[in-house]
């Protein structure tokens, strides 16, 4: 497989600086994230405090912002990234469009807002999963539950009924719900995972279900559920002063690193992350010669 | 005296970019600095990385920040800051030009290259001075030594000849130079500064001068000079992610907190040292309330 120098995640200011910044070091990169920029950019009302671009409002961030990734002949990947596992010199990185490898990754993909069900992460890949088209195969004639936080959802539920004995689907929305027949909808609310080895049961406001896997389908994944072992702090990934987690070869930036929430200070962390994985490639192409 | 709340010291993206978001907050703000921006921005050569501004040159850049300035009504005290003393709960300012007093300082000021002389920060206050138009007052009949590091120096050895007894000028540039007469220029470089309770001898590459006070006029002082108590972390400004020093009140951005030294990093960090200068002056208000 292909491997990548450096895997960006995210294209709010943070990951576009990043990939900025890696490409002018002549490395290979992969950004991914939605091609239109991060909802946050577009919707911005006026931003006053963007050195150098006064009074920018969101349509005016996102056209300079995209001028400068086109002058720079910088492409988006627009798939969402499910999970990012550590292998050693490199990373392995699951999205919902294919596999991807690299031997770095900055995660630049904000805050996401909401918190977990209890199991949750204890049972993340022992039952619990972010993908369901990409785990749809290993869950043939089993019992799953997708649990969708947006209308878009539906069609990974239905993706999952052609493999799976039976699939319940949580709406987590208040819209009519049109998925294909045999699909159980209930509208109930999850509460917690319980299982043993496994994932065994969803419990729910109502009542619990028997089943094999649930996928929880929201908008964004929390980083520790994203990076497995990625040490967090009060909700946010763990950095030190040149943007590194506790896991080496990967770097955090903007958002999801904490407060301030402001789009200068993402860009400039951006930009501290990617040179820190440059320094990084550096010394593991040393170490390898 | 007038106080302000935020002293911000420098003119590079960190200082402008502090300003800014401390003018949006509403704080009552100083912003000291060359009203032509730093040297540093003027001069640079293409800046390929600052999201937003791509293919930007020093003199955009400069234009661009410049704009910003205006459009948010900042203006620029143009003095050199000379000294920042710590009075607990405010800050005393000396510059160039007067004596200002402010809740909270932001230093800004960039990286200064070269060291410092054996005993010139042992001796500060205590015969080291970094400005002669301030202390000249105090060295009435008494020998001073001027290191002047630019031409421009030369008015201030003019200026403490009309006080001392004997000036004498060590010109550390090439150039000619011209002193008024009676002030002894020595094209000598300073060793080190020796005495006992006081400043007592200026050691040189030629020979020993007995004296009272001795003036190092750099381009820029060190942070730790101008600052004193001021913990550094080799040659940089120690900084938490939160851009605070170890002396409350007092916080740090850009080039002068250590490497990358680039452009939108050190933006990012001004934003960062603001928001955080603007917190404590809310815990400030809260503990005196």
């Amino acid at each position: 497989m292909e491997r990548y120098d450096i895997a960006i995640v995210g294209t709010g200011p943070a990951g576009l600086e990043a990939a900025i910044t890696a490409k002018i070091r002549n490395k290979k990169i992969i950004l991914f994230g939605s091609a239109a920029l991060s909802e946050k950019v577009q919707k911005a009302h006026l931003i006053k405090n963007y050195l150098g671009l006064p009074e920018a409002g969101g349509a005016d961030l996102q056209k300079a912002f995209l001028d400068h990734l086109s002058q720079m002949e910088i492409a988006i990947t627009d798939e969402k990234v499910t999970l990012i596992y550590p292998m050693g010199d490199y990373f392995s990185i699951q999205s919902s469009g294919d596999m991807y490898e690299a031997s770095t990754v900055i995660l630049g993909a904000g805050m996401v807002p909401g918190k977990t069900y209890p199991g949750e992460e204890t049972y993340l890949g022992r039952g619990v999963s972010y993908c369901a088209t990409c785990d749809a195969p290993l869950y043939r004639e089993k019992t799953v539950a997708i649990v969708g936080f947006t209308p878009k959802e539906e069609a990974e539920a239905d993706f999952m009924a052609e493999y799976a004995g039976k699939v319940y689907y949580f709406p987590m929305y208040k819209d009519e719900v049109h998925v294909r027949e045999g699909i159980e909808v209930i509208r109930e609310k999850p509460v917690s995972v319980e299982g043993g080895m496994k994932v065994e049961k969803l419990i729910t406001t109502g009542s619990a279900y028997d089943l094999d896997g649930v996928f929880f389908l929201r908008e964004s994944v929390s980083p520790g559920q994203l990076v497995p072992g990625l040490e967090m702090d009060e909700g946010h990934v763990k950095v030190d002063r040149s943007m590194k987690t506790n896991i080496p070869g990967c770097f955090a930036c903007g958002d999801i690193t904490g407060q301030p929430y402001q789009y200068i200070k993402a860009a400039g962390e951006g930009n501290v992350a990617a040179l820190s994985a440059v320094s990084y490639l550096d010394a593991l192409r040393r170490a390898k010669a």
